[in-house]
């Protein structure tokens, strides 16, 4: 776990050679591969990869490994991301009233599950400002009315550009972001739908589901975007329910999928095995 | 297996008394219960219930124990199906090109693990001709075009009525069933549907579950009704998938759960387990 | 949730009318039924039976139910044990170090979700005090040491004597308690091992299951008897792994089934839906 | 599907440049990589790969791959195989009376899904030679009595050496394998084992999980090898059971994931997927 790596995640149009161009730059430099995973998206001829080595010994320095590739981004057309495992991503929790999934979170992160350092939540209610104090994490209220709301997120962004701000965890937050709000996270918003999406969208998935009578239900996370509840899927998972199940059992039995699905999509995140991809994701093992 | 059994099924307005009557009724009779259960919907306040006896020493013959009801039919408002362990449904199963699902209900039902009896194979191609007769089950053929579908059908429906059909499996049959002909078998139709329903309602829904970007997919197997796709569900199962997963792995995962939730939800009707109810299903265990 | 009815657990040899003896019972004194199941086990012939029944118009009054049963119980030969739904089980939550299923099931009791009141934490070790504080339980520490785990017991039986405890749930602790100290708790002591029983028994399972290259871990959620690891067994969960889980990841990944199984299993036991018999268990749905 | 690939599968100690070596052996001579998956054993410090490549404009033959990479393999240490993806695997069935596997192994190999090559079915009874005539797949009789194990064995190894036989699947084989018949086919021969291994070894594993009241059954491919039920295990599959499971419940359900785990772990093997280590194995996605 303590590992000193880095990690490139790299999308580009297919073509011979390209592994061979990066564990040839990896290995030049004396960086071991402790990871490597790719994926060719065959209908689009796309080649996705991520790479993680080990620096111990790496000849460049952290800060001048972006530059040094920027001859092999222009020749291979590659689109580039690079982390350090030593780096969390810096985090706030977006949540409401309900506060399972805001308990997953900040246990998880606690027991470094997690790859994320949790700099605030972030809320539009008080009920879960004592939770926060158990976990020692700032907490900070932004009531939503009729009027507020594009001043509020004004604010909660100007705060999480303060913070550094990488990522943000919609943990039942309740409140739809503006797709301006949206725009200066894009694919760095995971939010937890309690449907087994595309199944269900909008209010009250739990009650579809009970009328419709289905026998499993399922709840999935996925990327933000400006389209509701049609962002990209990162994770999602499913339970049998049957005729003795009330609405209240689903809701009940549901609650642990959300926990799941959202703290899964969390940690892929976090440990940068995420690539999005019109509309849809390649999430590596 | 080989028990001799009587088995009803009934629903009725939820009141005080009502497994108390019944009870009395079988102990009366020197009826021993084997198997009751019971479930009451609690918006609609129905009570369902599902109760089998020994009738070895039931001192009501079995063509009598209908008319013996019908008292207690009347007091209580039930509706009321009976059945015997020892008489099995009376099948038929249609099929199109695609012979998993057909391959599946022959194998289980001649290992008597569905409580069925396949009396004919009906299908619009001449495919599994050859299966059929593997299993020693008369294949009719009935070739849909154009123009023929009412006339075919209405011989398929003669057919069927002639050789005592009270249920039929759709087993991937590829063909939309015409509102009167599904009159004729209302909750005694099932079909499979390769997807978790309703999502993916209609045409390729494996196709749209691949664009979507979905991480699971599923299978739904539902009594027919006039609104396609759209009846009672009886069972679903899913299976994760990812992006290393093309359409055709999604086609040969999913024919696993259509395998599976067809023949769980023929063995449940055929063991008399479930109740319809406002377009949603009890099924006892 | 909020009903107010009484459950009986009926254990008796098999004989016809026990259904209808039953049923009657709470007919004539004008209960109305709200559950009820029943199990054979053919092998051994006996009867199991779980019924509940709304209790506002019950002529006999609650404190005399279990009297007015003599009889029955007699003729029968039942094994009775009766319940109220408003009367919660008082529990004593034992735990050493690690916390996820202390967290699980402190979280799940103050949100309603297990029947279940919890009196007091007993714990071997400091750790987990600020926890029970932030859910205002008492903790009470009773260190082990070589000598002192016969005073440590007795001190330790003497306060839940005093509290009434009916229930001890054992959320990994890491004693092994005494068949004294077992005696005073038969079928009242859940355990949660982490493997899937009767595999990798004793110490360090998910070291024996890496060890072994499993592609399955699980864990086990059972009654204690005096035989380490081998009570009657109430709720198994498994997930699955491969050669790239760490035993680290094999770890994190079996944290979730244990608080999975644990809280599962005492959620059934606190609504009275186990029955144990012969060093198995039935358990209602 | 039809593409013209090649697969090397390789072993070695882990050193900075493997994956390098590799590619830039591919790229040089025209290779187009389709797949590269690695794993690291952490413990031995073990690198295994699993490398598919387009061979349609490769510089080097066929014939003489192997050949072209001696001097990597012996700088690096490297265990080496090598596979096309034109070639199907040549294989045999055992199989006795019980047939569930046995079909589904015929089933998906006509239908393309399992990459072998059915050479012929070798049982040491006659029930199933109807359904090999079915797939016109030659069908050998080997009955085995006290005495003529060792004659019979020695045939069926003939019988497979002049047919080329590369694999065997042990689709419910009743008969153990001797040593020396084992070693001709070490990490080639797939046995399905009806539990959840290392559960419940040796004979009638349903009923050993059935006395002993688990609430999961499994299933077990694993490698055959001189220890019985001991080989390292491929893949494996659970189901939930209760307490209205009877053993022959226990045995209709295990089948299904008998059919499951063999199946998918001859498909693995015969996507050249599987290397064996110290009694583990890594199974590429």
């Amino acid at each position: 776990m303590e590992r000193d790596s880095a990690i490139l995640l790299i999308a580009a149009p297919d073509r011979e050679g390209l592994v061979y161009t990066v564990t040839d730059y990896i290995y030049r430099n004396s960086g071991n591969i402790l990871h490597a995973e790719q994926h060719i998206d065959s209908s689009e001829n796309i080649f996705f990869m991520r790479i993680e080595w080990d620096i111990t010994n790496f000849k460049i320095n952290q800060e001048n490994i972006l530059s040094s590739l920027e001859d092999m981004k222009q020749t291979w057309r590659m689109d580039i991301s690079l982390y350090f495992s030593k780096v969390k991503t810096k985090t706030a929790v977006f949540v409401s009233k309900k506060d399972h999934c805001l308990h997953d979170v900040l246990y998880k992160t606690k027991n470094r599950e997690l790859g994320i350092d949790i700099s605030c939540i972030i809320s539009n209610h008080e009920e879960n400002r004592r939770l926060a104090q158990y976990y020692e994490i700032p907490f900070y209220l932004y009531p939503m009315f009729k009027d507020n709301k594009q001043e509020q997120e004004r604010m909660q962004l100007e705060l999480m550009k303060n913070m550094g701000i990488e990522l943000i965890i919609l943990a039942r937050y309740m409140q739809i972001l503006s797709p301006e709000f949206v725009t200066h996270y894009q694919n760095r918003i995971i939010n937890v739908h309690h449907s087994f999406l595309p199944a269900f969208i909008g209010a009250n998935p739990y009650k579809q589901a009970y009328e419709k009578g289905v026998k499993i239900i399922g709840s999935t996370a996925h990327y933000v975007t400006d389209d509701l509840d049609k962002g990209p899927i990162i994770a999602q998972e499913v339970i049998h329910v049957d005729h003795k199940d009330s609405l209240d059992d689903f809701i009940c039995k549901g609650k642990e999928l959300e926990k799941q699905v959202l703290t899964n999509a969390v940690k892929k995140h976090s440990e940068h095995k995420i690539l999005e991809f019109q509309n849809k994701t390649v999430v590596f093992d």
